[in-house]
């Protein structure tokens, strides 16, 4: 199917606007990194300076050349940028990237050119990407549009190769796209293409990624963000990679105040809330990595294996200390080293000295590496049942012994169903590196990234993108009467909630001593009592607050005292009354909540109530609305899960229940996303299986 | 100072039994590595079968070698090594390093074989190492007594060195401790002895601490634990690391279920509790990593670097994205990256175009690099107050282009007080990193490895062996009538613990309804009421607790169901009588215990109690005893301390009253530990300071 950008990223002829003699200077360098990689299409040098460059002839201007342009690279001084995007759209070129720097990430006047070139892409239709980017690379077309050395091509150098599948890079920042292509090259991961995005003034990181997606050549996506501006078009391509199950391992920075700071002064990007991108991200089965070697492990295990079908692993290994270091390594993230079998054991144990071990990890000492049994242990174990992953463990150091036989692996590995990594403790040589790229195996080098890289794919294995949430549950309703005010009381908010549909206790609005006799009457003893101002958000502070209440004579006494306190304490506040509702039953204490996200909009989000909240930070977010399903999967990714579960023999908690109220309020909160801002039912009691949830107390804050 | 280990490590002459002209197999290659190495002492290769072997004189036997052997260097086939020792010992043999396999690690005969062995070395006074071990290596004497190919010398190669100081590197297992020197090798870290443990018959990872601790050619340690054998010795190690300061880097394996099934199987060890292993090392301030990349790139800092003086970074870049990375590496292991002086930033935008920032991370650009602005940065950043390290952050891929000027950045390192990191987001070239280790640089490869490494030398640099216990604070007591019995009822245990010197709420315990009156005399209302019999260990599950009793009419109810919970649930329980004691004052919850370690001994724990200990396994250990200053320091280690250090404006807890009661219990265990098998306080309130802490739960578990 053809792709807006398919001219962009596979041009037939390529104009290259500020072209140059000088090869040590980045425009000089770009002509000879397009030629050095076969650019198979017509290259079009412009610069009024030369008539020819490097024995191709020069155009003074984009005028001048007279024919179809697909791409120009422009690579000329900021003040002259907009002026040569005005004749590149009379000429008709369809596609430009622009590498000079000099514009929004330096503000000012600046900015405003930048500002200038997003609307003469909207007024041409020619997309623009840049300014301030590194050009992209296209190993599939041969385009080398960039000056990054890592596109550069070493004569006499042969490429390793160990993957069939390609990963593809986009990324916010020229010098990391480019890092990941260099490490990728250095250890054997086939790449499709690499973007650095620049300050996307047209095409952002989003489009950029959707090309990736649709794209065939590209089984595997590396993506590193600051700040995503074309968010819609991100949000669609991350649920196509998503539905078309190709992974997306993704890197966003700015995380840290320092790193924020720093992004946005950078590529003109606001890093953004950090939480909001990795919920976007666990939506979309996305595979956060936030280290560089991590995510080229993780993209070389997916580019070079089928997905594992659980999370059983066998470790095989010619060193015993390695094969500890290596079993812990993948069991500290949660995945199974199951001892294996006594039949398996019994045919492993055949292929190794008397001071081996075939239980798992399975150590088949150094002479297993000369006698056959480190590929026989191999051959067994892909074979086995009992194991869902090999990861085989040895020092690959040597620049002339092979550990395997070409002949013995290619085929053992081409058969297998389930993933098989091959990790060396030594720093692996070149010879090994090249010995198993024929049999398409990537050596790996960092043990932690191996643990993390394989407990990734099982998770990636097992991920569906949930259902949607349903929106049919709740009433489609006015709630505007409800948001007069930003800050909504306690009863105020509840109303609102009750209107939406939400269920809530019975609870009474007291405004006169006189009103008490009737509240006690429709709530019953035992009873809670509390301030209600919009002007109060903590009423402990007030000491707001009355609980557990049994007799009449407490609940007048309590009446006058809440309504003093208050009145002392914060005499500019508008007093509503005294909130009477039921005592609750008991349950465990839950935060649900939702916020706005300034680049993905509403966020929903659950976690465990009380101190632990704010200490353990255990809360979960998603974008919503989600539907009960997800709001269970985030309920089970809490690190309190346990106690909702049946903690220490207790009753398992309602978690249907709090799941379809999570499920509801982010259908409420997605809805209202105009007027509503912010929810917050804290704390929310949630009762043994089949007894439901109790919102205890609300807050509703409105966009006014 | 001499040491018994010199003529071990550093022998005037080593017989080499077993030796062969066979390069491709062990023994061989043994010969070959000796010499290769350019082993300036006498070699006497032993055996019967050759009359030379390369031009050196073959003995048939130790006996005939008629001259003084400092290092018998043993590889024969198992069987006839315990012989052979023999023949060394009666031939005055100073040392052995026994290479052949086939001892412990395979259990039965092959096991008894190595207890001779030991006898042996106890008998006659030779020190020996291994079996089933890979040998060492010393750089400083050139020994390679090992057939690791990571010692092997290729001609007309120069060793990449950077630092000025050295590395030592002790490792129960050969295979990741020689996996350790050949890393080190390749980014130019400089390595003075490499010593693989095997089985430990005689000499273990201990002594071999030790030794390096002792050596003045070596900085660094850096040790790979299996599990310790000689555990006195590792302990008097440790301790003279701590107080020498020279940092330990200490990898432990068998973490995990199946890591430590392998242990077990491996070099006949136990693993042992994890747990007790980690508290043993931040006693003594050791470095603990659990991967081989972290690890060397923490020793790379080391070797390399004075210790920083705080914990503010700055980071300095060629790439934004790169920077914003590296900032946020360092600043999620809790370092800070602080925004610079406008004077400082002032100093650096002169060094840099527009578009590059110096607020920190400081983005000099790509231009940095060529117009010097990047060197001239690492120039002002090292003289300012203003941060404490530099992480400088570039790519360093290029095969011919110096990023920096020699003569400029040596003389700038040279006089630095503190560390200057370098990091390159490309694959580091041979070229870069051979230009750079001439100015004492080790390139580094893994940002996350990197922000970890430079936290751990911030705590490093902040480590201080903590005093040690007060020992006077607690009388010398005869406990022994308490501990008739194992698991010691509430009341017995609260009993043992009066007696001890620890303080305690006056509690009763009433064995029939006559004696509740004067309980309720002497204890005062609200009280509490508690089942006590040895055989209950949880009172809870009979509902043997009441809580919050204010009249005599609710203690005498009480009473009686108490008992019928306890007699009808467990008719087979001892029941001892209800324990009548003080409702205690509202507190934070914690728990405070003691166990024995097998290989460690006593260990002193706390942490957040009620569901949170087990939910977010909150909780410090340390070996006991400590004191009060140590006991402080897990507290602040714990995540929940914001909750003593008064949380949401609440009053800080009594934590000075904690630190005692911990230390005061650790000193307990520690002295009674012939005795005492475990101790748990559960909960602990800590009242507001200067109110101190109540023991709410007791109980203690004998060793009978």
């Amino acid at each position: 199917m053809p792709h807006p950008l398919d001219s962009f990223f596979a041009p037939a002829s390529i104009a290259l606007i500020g072209a140059s003699r000088d090869h040590e200077k980045i425009p000089g360098r770009l002509l000879s990194m397009l030629r050095k990689n076969d650019y198979p299409g017509k290259i079009y040098p412009v610069n009024p300076n030369y008539a020819d460059i490097d024995g191709l002839a020069c155009c003074k201007s984009i005028a001048e050349i007279g024919a179809p342009v697909d791409l120009a690279v422009i690579v000329i001084p900021a003040r002259a940028v907009l002026p040569a995007l005005e004749q590149c759209a009379a000429a008709g070129v369809k596609n430009a990237v622009i590498i000079s720097s000099g514009f929004a990430e330096e503000g000012g006047d600046s900015a405003a050119m930048q500002d200038a070139i997003a609307a003469l892409a909207r007024r041409t239709g020619m997309r623009i990407s840049g300014p301030n980017a590194e050009g992209f690379f296209s190993q599939m077309q041969r385009v080398a549009a960039t000056f990054s050395p890592a596109a550069d091509v070493k004569p006499g150098v042969v490429p390793l190769v160990a993957t069939q599948k390609r990963i593809g890079i986009v990324a916010q920042s020229g010098g990391i796209g480019f890092a990941y292509y260099h490490r990728a090259k250095a250890i054997g991961i086939a790449v499709s293409y690499v973007v650095s995005a620049g300050n996307e003034s047209d095409l952002g990181a989003g489009e950029f990624l959707d090309y990736l997606v649709q794209d065939a050549s590209t089984d595997v996506i590396l993506l590193f963000i600051e700040g995503i501006r074309d968010v819609d078009k991100f949000l669609a391509a991350a649920r196509r990679a998503a539905e078309t199950r190709k992974p997306v391992i993704v890197t966003k920075v700015g995380r840290s105040g320092a790193g924020q700071r720093a992004a946005a002064s950078h590529t003109a990007s606001m890093a953004g809330w950090s939480t909001a991108y990795d919920a976007v991200f666990a939506k979309y089965g996305f595979i956060v990595s936030n280290d560089l070697d991590e995510a080229l492990t993780i993209a070389a295990l997916l580019a070079s294996n089928p997905l594992p079908k659980g999370d059983r692993v066998a470790v095989v290994t010619v060193s015993g200390g390695a094969g500890i270091w290596a079993a812990d390594a993948v069991a500290l993230q949660g995945l199974q080293v199951p001892e294996l079998s006594e039949m398996i054991q019994a045919g492993i144990r055949t292929l190794m000295p008397s001071y081996g071990t075939a239980r798992n990890p399975i150590d088949v000492t150094a002479q297993g590496v000369t006698s056959g049994g480190l590929q026989k242990s191999v051959d067994l174990l892909t074979a086995s049942d009992e194991v869902d992953a090999v990861l085989v463990v040895l020092s690959l150091s040597s620049e002339v012994r092979k550990p395997f036989d070409e002949a013995e692996l290619t085929p053992a590995l081409a058969a297998q169903k389930k993933p098989v990594a091959f990790y060396s403790y030594t720093v692996p040589s070149d010879f090994a590196r090249r010995e198993l790229a024929k049999s398409g195996v990537v050596v790996l080098s960092g043990l932690t990234h191996v643990g993390v890289a394989m407990r990734r794919l099982v998770d990636y294995a097992m991920f569906n993108l949930p259902k949607p949430a349903d929106e049919t549950r709740l009433p489609v309703r006015d709630l505007s009467a409800h948001l007069k005010q930003q800050a909504l009381s306690e009863a105020d908010s509840k109303a609102l909630l009750r209107g939406a549909g939400i269920g809530l206790p019975d609870e009474v609005l007291v405004t006169e001593k006189a009103g008490l006799d009737e509240a006690v009457a429709r709530v019953g003893f035992p009873l809670v009592m509390k301030i209600q101002s919009p002007d109060i958000a903590h009423k402990s502070e007030v000491d707001g607050v009355r609980v557990n209440i049994t007799t009449k004579g407490e609940v007048f006494l309590a009446f006058e005292a809440l309504l003093n306190n208050a009145r002392r304490q914060r005499p500019a506040a508008v007093i509503q009354g005294v909130l009477v509702g039921p005592m609750a039953k008991k349950g465990v204490e839950i935060i649900v909540g939702t916020m706005t996200d300034k680049t993905f909009g509403p966020m929903v989000m659950v976690g465990l109530g009380g101190v632990t909240t704010e200490l353990f930070r255990d809360v979960i977010y998603r974008p919503a609305p989600v539907g009960a399903e997800e709001a269970g999967a985030m309920l089970a990714g809490l690190k309190a899960a346990p106690l909702l579960n049946g903690f220490r023999g207790g009753a398992r908690a309602d978690v249907t229940g709090l799941a379809q109220l999570v499920a509801d309020i982010s259908v409420l909160a997605a809805r209202h996303a105009a007027e509503i801002a912010e929810i917050e039912l804290n704390p929310v009691l949630v009762h043994p299986e089949g007894q439901g949830v109790t919102i205890v107390d609300a807050l509703v804050v409105g966009r006014t």
